[in-house]
C-alpha cells in the first residue's frame, strides 16, 4: 500500500493505487471537516464517497471555469447531512477551498451544515430527507422537456440542453415516502436520465436500519419502472459500470450501493455512532496511520488534486464547444428566439382577459382563464394538477399542451396523480433548473401535505407558483376534512412566501402576473370554489391595488367610522355591508397580500388604515389568529376558529 | 335474470341470485343516494361494492347490537370519498337507516359527504388520501400488541383482542406516498391481520390512471413484505377466496381487485366522469331497468335484508361468547388487572421525577426522564421516534421496553425509521383503536411532514402525543433547513389542537401530564435541543400554572410596568432581563400553552395580563404573528421573522 511518505513518486503509481490514495486524502478532509466543526456527519460520508469519487472525476460534465454552465449535469446530494462529501469534492474541483472546509457550519460559511444553494456547486438546498430525491426528478424533468423543445426545432443539431441528473441518497431518504411517489412519477415518464445512487450503508441515527426497514428496494424501483442495478459500493469498478449502463437505458435507473458506513476507519466501521458525529481524536489517528496519510488535518497535496483534474482540459473543450453552438443557434431565428423564451430573465407583455364586472365567476376559474391566457406568451409556464384538474380549472391547459408523457417531451402539462407533495418537490426541482417556471395545482386543504415542499421553495428563492382552490367552509358537502380553516394563515407563516387570495376574477388576473413576476419568491393563489361577483373596477385600478397588496375598493365621504378589511370571498360580502349601512361612513379594503403590503410605506398603510377614528374590522373565512395585526385592539375579527362540517 | 318483480319466489332463488341481486339493490341505494344529494362520489363505490358486499355479508366480525364493542373486526375505507358505499352496509347492518341515507351530505347528518368517526360503525375520518391506509395498518398495531399482552398473561385462554382489520383503498390512496410508507412498516413488522383491498379500477378525477400511473404494485407490496393477491373485482367468489387466504398467511395482505369504474350501469361504465358526481337521470332510469330494480329511489325490500343478516345470529352468539370470556377474564386478578390498565378511563397516579432548581437540563432530556417515570404506571404508553432516538431521548424508553416487532410484538416502542407522516397516521390509527395511548417524537421542524394527520387527529378528538424537539434557531449548525421557524404557529392554526412549550423540566413534566389527561384533544410538546435552567418554584406552583395555560414566574411589589411574555427557553431569557431591571417593577409570564390559557375565565386573563398600564412584550425564538393578540398595540414583539443560517 502506498502513503504520503511515497508521493514523490506519485507518477509512477498505478491508476488504481492513485485513485485509492486519493479516496483516503479526501476520506481524511472529511474526518477533519466534521471533526473541526465539532459537529455535522461522518459515517455516511464514508460509505458514499467512492460513488461520488468516480462521478466527479470521471463522469460529471460542468465547466471548470463556471459552476453556473446551463448545461452542466445536475449532482443533488439528496442525503444533505452528508454535506461535507460534498464540500471535499467542490473542493477539489475549484469551487471550494480548504478555508471553506476549514469554516465547515460556521457563521457566514459557504460551507453551512446542510448544503444550500448559495454556495457555488450545490444544485439544491438539501436536508429534510426525500425532496432531494424530488427536486432531482425534477430537475430530469426540465432537462428532458427543455430538451425535446429545442430538437423539436432543430433535430440535426445537438440539443443546447442535453444533461445527465445524479442524486445521492441515503437509506433516510427512500424511507421518507415522498421519494417513492417522486420515484413512480419518474418511471411513469420514463426519464432517461435520471440516476439515483443509493447508498445502502445499513445504518441511520437509531441504530441499524433492520430496526426500521426490511423494504427490498430492487423490487420496489422495478414496480416503478426503474433500471436497478445492485452493486458493492466501494468496488470503484462495478460503480463505473453501473454508470455506464444506467447512461444507456431508456428509463430512470437506480444503482443500489451496498456499503459500510465510516468505512476503512480503524476501528468504527458499521457503527451508527458514526452518523451524526464527528469521529473520536483517536480514532482519527489510528484510522489516518492506517491509510497512509500524515497526522495534521485538512492535507491535500497537489498531485492528487491535479490527479482528480486529469479530465478538466476535455471539460473545459467541452463548455466551450457548447458555448459555439449556442452562438450558432443564437443566429438562427427559430432557435434564437426559442433560447429566448427559456433563457431571457424577462417575461413577455402579459395581456388580461376580459371579465365581465357585476357577472359572477368562482376564482378557480378565473385562475383557468388566466392560466390559457398568459400560458399562450408566456411558453416557459409549466405545471399541472394532483389530479385535480376539473376542479382546479387546468384541463384545458391541459387539452391544449398536452401531458408531458414518455411519448412526448414537449408536453407542457402534468398529470401528477393524488400526489401533492411530490409534486411540490418536482415543482421545485423545475424551478431549480431553470428555464422554466413551474405551476401545480391542488385543494387548498391538501397544502398541508406539501407543506415541507413549499418551505424549501421559499428557502432556496424559487419561483413555484401553487393554485389552492376551494378555499374555505364554502367548498359545503365535502365535509370537514375537505374545507380549510388554518390553512391561509398557515401559508402567511412561512417566511418569503406569498399569499394571494384575490378577491374576483380580475383580482385573480393580477395576482397571477405578479407571482409570474416574483422571480425570488414562491406564491400561493388561494382560490373559491364558488362563484364570486366581478368587481366595478378598472382593470388600472385593480393592478394597481394589488400591486400594494391592500387598496381601497369602496370608499366613503370624510373620515370612515368603520373600515372593513376582506380577503377573496369576503370582499364581496363586505361590499354588501356597507352597501346596507348608507347612513355610515364605511371604507371596504381588500387585502389580497399581507406579504405585499407589509412591505409598503409606512405613509401608505396609514393612510388606508388610519390607527385612529375608525373602527376596523376583518372579514376572513379562516382561523382570526394573527388577523388582530389589522384591526387592533378594539377591533373584530369575523372568521372561523373551528372545524366545518358537510353540508 | 331475477329482477324485483319475481321478489315473491325470492325464497327459491338460488344463493347467487341472492347475492347477485342484493348486489344490485346496494348499489341502487349508492346511486340514489348520491343523486339525491346531487353531489357525491359514484363511480368507485359501484367498483368496490362487491369486495364490500362479501366482507360485510360473509366475513367482518361485529356486534349487531353495539357498533362499539371493543373485539370487533375494523372496516376502514380510505377511499373516503366512496361514503355512500359504506353508509349503505351501515344500512344494512341496521346501524343507520334510509333516513339517514336520504340525508346525505346534508347539515347535521350522520352521513356526512366523507365518513365522519361519530357515525356508528365508522372507524375513522377519512377522505384525505392515503391515510386511512396509516390508521389501518395502527388500528392493526395496536391489534397485534393487545393481544400478545393478553395472552402473555394467559397464552390457554382466547385473547381478549383478537380481530382483522380491513382497508379499502383507491388509486388515489395508493398514489399518495404517506400509504407507501405505512405498509413499508406493516411488512417490516409482519403484521399478519390487516388485509388491503385495492379497488383498481384505472380511473380518478382527471380521467384514466395510465396518465399519472405505470406502477406495478403487485411488485411494489412485494418489495414491502405483503403477500399478494390480484383478482377479478367483480367475482365474489374470487373475492372470498382471496379473503380467505389473507387471513392465514403470516404477513400483511393486500388484494388487489381489478375492477371496473361505475360497474354495471347503462351506458357508463368505465367513465372518469362517473368518479366525483351523481349518475344523470336518465342513466339511473336505463340502469335500474337493466337491473331488475323498480325507478323509484331508495329501494331495499325486507328480503334483501334478511338475506345479508344471514349471519347475525352467529355473531351475536360470538359477540356474548367474548363476554363470557371478559367475566371469566376479570375475575382472574392478572387478566383483571391487565384489562384495567388497558381499558380503564382513568389514569393511575403520575409522580413527576425530581429536578434540581437552577441546573440546567434540555427540556428534550426532561421529556425523556419523564417518559421513562410515566412509562412505569401508564402500561398502556407506546410510541418511539421517526430515526431521532438519541435526539428525542427515547433511547432508554426503547431498551427498557423493546422495539414492537416480528418477534416481540409487547415491545413498546416503535423504530419509525425516517417517517414521520406514515408514524402519524399510525400514532392515529393506534389511538382509534383503543386500549392504548400513542405519542411520536421528531424535530419541531420535521412536524410540517406530518400536518395533515395532525389534523385528522384533532378532527377526529384523538389522544395522540406529539414530541417535537430541536424547537428554535437555537438548532445552531444544522442551518435553516433544521431550524424551526413558522412551525409553533402553524401549529398553534391547527383547532382543538394543544400546543405546549415548556419553560423547563418541571414544566414539561406538568405538560406531559396534561397530555396524557387531555382524551379528546391531541397535544404537541415543543422541546429545546439546548439545556435551559429549572426554574425556582415549587411543583404544585409550576403545575397549577401550566394548568392555566399561562401564569406568573416572576412578579414585582405593586403594579407591572413591564410584562415579559415568554414561553420555552424564553422564559430564563426573560427571568434574565426582569434580573437586570432591578429599578422597574416588571412581571414575568411563562405562557407554556396558548389554546388552555385562552379557555380560562376573563378575571384570571385579565388578571395576569392587564389590560391597560403595562408595556406587554412577547418573546418566543419563532415568528411574531399572532403575538398581537397578547401583547396589544403598544406592545412588542420579539421573535424570529426570517428564515435562520447556519452557525
Amino acid at each position: 500500500m502506498v502513503g504520503y511518505q511515497d508521493l514523490d513518486s506519485f507518477p509512477t503509481w498505478s491508476e488504481e493505487e492513485k485513485d485509492q490514495f486519493s479516496l483516503k486524502v479526501l476520506k481524511g478532509l472529511i474526518i477533519d471537516g466534521v471533526r473541526r466543526a465539532n459537529s455535522g456527519h461522518t459515517g455516511g460520508a464514508l460509505s458514499s464517497v467512492d460513488f461520488a469519487y468516480v462521478l466527479f472525476k470521471d463522469y460529471l460534465h460542468f465547466d471548470p471555469d463556471d459552476p453556473h454552465w446551463v448545461n452542466r449535469d445536475r449532482f443533488i446530494l439528496s442525503a444533505g447531512h452528508e454535506s461535507m462529501l460534498l464540500y471535499t469534492f467542490l473542493t477539489l474541483v475549484g469551487w471550494l477551498n480548504i478555508k471553506d472546509l476549514k469554516a465547515f457550519r460556521q457563521w457566514g460559511s459557504r460551507t453551512p451544515g446542510h448544503p444550500e444553494v448559495e454556495t457555488p456547486g450545490v444544485e439544491a438546498t438539501t436536508g429534510p430527507l426525500g425532496q432531494g430525491v424530488g427536486m432531482g426528478i425534477g430537475l430530469a424533468v426540465a432537462e428532458s422537456m427543455l430538451r425535446a423543445r429545442f430538437q423539436e426545432i432543430s433535430p440535426q443539431e445537438e440539443a443546447l440542453i442535453s444533461h445527465f441528473t445524479y442524486i445521492l441518497a441515503g437509506d433516510g431518504d427512500l424511507q421518507e415516502p415522498v421519494a417513492l411517489g417522486a420515484a413512480a412519477l419518474a418511471g411513469h415518464w420514463g426519464l432517461s436520465r435520471v440516476i439515483l445512487y443509493y447508498d445502502s450503508n445499513s445504518a441511520q441515527i437509531s441504530g441499524k436500519t433492520s430496526r426500521a426497514d426490511s423494504t427490498d428496494y430492487g423490487s420496489l424501483f422495478e414496480g416503478f419502472n426503474w433500471h436497478v442495478q445492485e452493486i458493492d459500493g466501494h468496488d470503484l469498478n462495478q460503480i463505473r459500470e453501473a454508470i455506464e449502463k444506467a447512461q444507456v437505458v431508456d428509463r430512470p435507473s437506480i444503482i443500489i450501493g451496498k456499503s459500510i458506513m465510516a468505512h476503512g476507519t480503524a476501528t468504527m466501521e458499521g457503527d451508527p455512532a458514526t452518523h451524526g458525529a464527528p469521529l473520536p481524536p483517536e480514532e482519527i489517528l489510528a484510522t489516518k496511520e492506517l491509510w497512509g496519510l500524515p497526522s495534521e488535518p485538512f492535507y491535500l497535496p497537489p498531485e492528487i488534486v491535479d490527479h482528480f483534474r486529469t479530465r478538466f482540459d476535455a471539460l473545459r473543450k467541452n463548455a466551450m464547444h457548447w458555448q459555439h453552438g449556442l452562438q450558432k443557434a443564437q443566429n438562427q431565428p427559430s432557435l434564437g428566439k426559442l433560447w429566448k423564451t427559456f433563457f431571457n430573465e424577462s417575461l413577455p407583455n402579459l395581456v388580461y382577459p376580459d371579465f365581465e364586472a357585476g357577472s359572477s365567476v368562482a376564482t378557480r376559474k378565473a385562475f383557468g382563464i388566466v392560466l390559457d391566457a398568459f400560458a399562450k406568451d408566456v411558453e416557459c409556464l409549466v405545471g399541472g394538477s394532483a389530479d385535480l384538474e376539473p376542479s382546479n380549472y387546468t384541463g384545458n391547459f391541459a387539452t391544449h399542451y398536452g401531458d408531458f408523457s414518455r411519448e412526448q417531451r414537449t408536453g407542457r402539462n402534468f398529470a401528477f396523480g393524488v400526489r401533492e407533495f411530490p409534486m411540490a418537490t418536482i415543482l421545485n426541482g423545475i424551478a431549480l433548473h431553470g428555464g422554466l417556471i413551474p405551476f401545480g395545482g391542488t385543494f387548498l386543504v391538501f397544502s398541508d401535505y406539501e407543506r415541507p415542499a413549499l418551505r424549501l421553495a421559499a428557502l432556496q428563492n424559487l419561483r413555484v407558483i401553487h393554485e389552492f382552490t376551494h378555499d374555505s367552509f364554502y367548498v359545503g358537502e365535502d365535509g370537514p376534512t375537505h374545507q380549510p380553516v388554518e390553512q391561509i394563515m398557515a401559508l402567511r407563516a412561512i417566511p418569503n412566501f406569498q399569499v394571494f387570495r384575490p378577491a374576483d376574477a380580475k383580482e385573480t388576473a393580477v395576482c397571477f402576473k405578479l407571482a409570474l413576476q416574483s422571480t425570488d419568491t414562491p406564491s400561493a393563489l388561494i382560490l373559491t370554489r364558488q362563484g364570486v361577483p366581478v368587481l366595478d373596477l378598472a382593470m388600472e385600478q385593480v393592478e394597481a391595488g394589488v400591486s400594494r397588496g391592500a387598496y381601497c375598493v369602496r370608499d366613503c365621504e370624510g373620515w370612515p367610522e368603520l373600515i372593513l378589511i376582506a380577503t377573496g370571498s369576503e370582499v364581496s360580502l363586505a361590499l354588501k355591508v356597507a352597501e346596507r349601512m348608507q347612513d355610515r361612513r364605511v371604507r371596504v379594503v381588500s387585502m389580497p397580500c399581507w406579504e405585499i403590503f407589509d412591505a409598503q410605506p409606512e405613509s401608505y398603510k396609514r393612510e388606508l388604515l388610519p390607527l385612529r377614528g375608525a373602527m376596523r374590522i376583518s372579514l376572513e373565512a379562516g382561523i382570526t389568529q394573527g388577523w388582530e395585526r389589522y384591526v387592533g385592539p378594539q377591533g373584530l375579527m369575523i372568521g372561523m376558529d373551528r372545524f366545518g362540517a358537510s353540508a
